[in-house]
């Protein structure tokens, strides 16, 4: 039991983060300052402490933020002109909504509403359809975190059978179109999948963003899989990922840990995503990489 | 042998085409003419009589059309330029460039210089981005027709398992959303796929864009599956797709011929596009569907 491989995150987060640090530096030399505002429309303590979490990253880097939280009831109006006014602000240079949104708040209203080139999640329709034609713009956070996990551990990715349980724009669609941009063969699970155990189990790399704790369990994967768990689910005692860690680990080849998988790369992403376009709107060169 | 169902496209295409041409009778009321300019690099003769179909499918309709068919030597600054040229044109209200274009010429910079309100392909990143958020402006035409061509044989796509074999930017991603969207476990495979009857055989909804006449035989197919061949592959004695029909048709509930299957109604959904987006920019209202 237990034999799969650990896939952390805390490493190559570092190093990331390392470089974006020197490509700040740059910025700094140009003239250019970062400013990160952030957008949050939920009272949940759980997305409130994501959003710290965001903040103090950015403290730590010595970058100016911005937060703005409206309670889950806020008019649509309210949210949208929030989003627009920050974009419209010379000062901010990367602008930040969590999704979800409330159910009343047009998704895609607020992403037209964030300027592309402020975009740090790939948020807006112009920067997603780049990211779709094969030259992103601006990568979105959690897929750029798979893929730097999976290269530092050195975890083939081409040729794969890859299963996504997600399907949503921000998450589950990236991580498949990354699967395929690197030669894996993708199949994509959502709700509505008949038998996912059956999906799940022709995988040899399963990526797991539904949000479930517990859904995928030792009898849902074949021997020898690679399981990433995108999920960060808060419980009682802690967070806890989509995977059922002791039976998984029992057939699985690696697993990415939750925490300390893909959480903290994410955060080095939109580290990076955050220096990077405001460099980019600055017209410092990428001396960096 | 030969039980399977036909699913035939030329009725939902007269269809479709009504409803165009009403919408065309609404766009010259409004004194909004549409004029359809292609641009086809290619000196293949299956190449020009495709394209020919697209030219004579508008002058049916009284569409003015232009065309441009440069050499497959062209240098690439020379289609851009012819690209970005027609897209300037105020006489021009629809623009579509034929994929895929010589090694030298680099798609993307194509698809950026179509200029978006008269895209008719959804081939500008712009529109790429908006139908991944789920607010299409112009869908692409050929998912446009599998999907009608479906609907209007009441094939249902929810909750299936269906296999897209192609991954192409202008077929296979399409396709591969559209099931997605509608609520099919959808697996992407291409050229890099391992043991693709092993994919193949767990559909019971195959989509073909491969392109390769005679990939998808009898024995890469499970009895019941619905079988929906777009590939359009130009030999001697005619066109075939890539489905071998008589070994296919003793296992498949249902299958689209080739040719009579999505290719008619692929010019329908471009014939209605190009009036549709002459319509949209004339701010003609939308009274027929």
């Amino acid at each position: 039991m237990a034999a799969s491989r650990c896939l952390a995150g805390d490493g190559p987060a570092d190093a990331l983060r390392g470089v974006a640090l020197d490509r700040l530096d740059d910025c700094r030399s140009a003239g250019a300052d970062p400013e990160l505002a952030t957008v949050l429309v939920s009272d949940d303590p759980a997305d409130r402490t994501f959003m710290d979490r965001k903040h103090d990253l950015c403290a730590e880097a010595g970058i100016d933020t911005r937060r703005i939280d409206l309670p889950p009831d806020a008019t649509a109006e309210r949210v949208y002109r929030t989003v627009a006014d920050l974009g419209a602000d010379p000062s901010v240079t990367a602008l930040f909504v969590q999704v979800p949104l409330p159910e009343h708040v047009d998704e895609l209203e607020v992403r037209r509403r964030i300027p592309p080139e402020k975009d740090v999640d790939c948020f807006h329709p112009a920067n997603v359809g780049r990211l779709v034609a094969g030259d992103p713009r601006v990568r979105p956070v959690t897929s750029r975190a798979v893929e730097r996990l999976l290269d530092a551990h050195d975890v083939r990715i081409a040729g794969r059978d890859a299963v996504v349980v997600g399907r949503g724009t921000a998450i589950g669609v990236p991580l498949a179109q990354l699967c395929c941009r690197r030669d894996a063969t993708v199949t994509v699970c959502h709700s509505r999948t008949r038998d996912l155990g059956a999906k799940t189990r022709a995988a040899d790399l399963l990526v797991t963003a539904a949000g479930t704790p517990g859904l995928i369990d030792g009898s849902m994967v074949s021997g020898g899989v690679v399981v990433v768990d995108v999920s960060v689910n808060r419980v009682s005692g802690g967070v806890v990922g989509d995977v059922d860690a002791a039976s998984v680990d029992e057939k699985a080849a690696a697993r990415t840990p939750v925490p300390g998988g893909v959480g903290p790369l994410t955060m080095a992403c939109l580290l990076d995503n955050v220096v990077a376009v405001t460099a980019d709107a600055a017209g410092v060169d990428d001396q960096s990489r």
